[in-house]
């Protein structure tokens, strides 16, 4: 399946009927995740991998009591970083430098570069920037999952600050972003299921120069 | 190929070789952005697809001097919606109800529900809220290149004011977000193409609850 294919047979899926996806298949999605760009290479989130019923049951009324958090074998939480920080710009530029055999000189520059640009920025700021990185991985992860025909629902709709606290972001310097359950759709029951998808024609969406 | 095989293969590529990439490879990579799902289904965002040897000569300088935005054939520039208006949230509606044969009523409790939320706040939190959208299509256009082969270097490095004011977004009521160069690696000339994919090892990128 291309995919084109995989995107146009993807929907939000509204309703999921509890099968459990293959953790072969979670790490494939998870995988296509970690291995999005991101920018200066920081990768600069997390995924937080959720399948403990009674942790999904906790979550599900600081998720509008959308039952797909409950109904999904798997919930991945994107969790960005709250800041960029001096430690943890090293700490990427030092692997990249030690995975690629080179000394740290090999990216002093480009680093100070980078540190003088987002040390003295607020952290709101540099969140957002870390969350925009997010969504690159949140795409692909998405991608991915058509492309198994896993169903996943890709998620705003929840409270930020209580998953926050619920998985204990804040101590780990990262702030919850978007959502993305897996599982399967029951398409009976599911209202959008037989609902076509629609999306904005090419001469509209497109603009050439 | 498979997306894990093809994210394995991309890279943020620096030099390219100059080789157009046929329309038909650009059109799937376009398909794909638009097939990427976004909050609510709005598509706050438009690709402008530059192909004008002089426009990309002219924003070259605005791109860090980056050599991909001359030898590119397409560069795509993602740019979102610089705020939710009544008039864009019932325009996407209003497509999606005539589409699936529903009537206006179908999603008018949701649609009221989406503008008191958007429509009292900020400009620059829509903006930003819709930015994110935009990236989801920006990695779903990334990972579609990569599974035709095509090179294509994500950039974030741009001043985005001067794209604005030279592709003018400002009067479609676009603000430039990302841009993606298309093309072929000039693997020779690439300083980073023989360079080890360095990423977060597994452990450290999954957190499991």
């Amino acid at each position: 399946m291309s995919l084109i294919e995989a995107l146009n047979w993807r929907y939000a899926t509204k309703k999921m009927n509890g099968q459990a996806v293959p953790q072969e298949k979670v790490d494939q999605i998870l995988e296509a995740a970690r291995l999005a760009p991101s920018s200066s290479g920081l990768q600069p989130f997390k995924v937080i991998v959720i399948t403990d019923p009674e942790l999904k049951q906790t979550l599900r009324p600081h998720s509008f009591d959308q039952s797909q958090i409950v109904d999904a074998s798997h919930v991945l939480v994107f969790a960005a970083w709250d800041n960029y920080t001096e430690e943890r710009i090293d700490e990427a530029f030092n692997l990249m430098n030690s995975e690629r055999g080179l000394p740290a000189e090999a990216t002093a520059d480009y680093v100070a570069r980078l540190k003088s640009m987002y040390l003295p920025r607020e952290a709101q700021v540099n969140f957002e920037h870390a969350a925009r990185q997010a969504y690159i991985s949140f795409g692909t992860a998405i991608a991915e999952a058509a492309l198994l025909k896993v169903d996943a629902t890709p998620m705003e709709g929840f409270d930020n600050a209580k998953y926050d606290e619920i998985l204990n972001l804040a101590e780990q310097g990262l702030k919850s972003v978007t959502v993305l359950p897996l599982g399967y759709r029951d398409t009976e029951n599911d209202w959008l299921a037989g609902l076509k998808k629609v999306r904005q024609p090419k001469d509209n969406f497109v603009i050439e120069k």
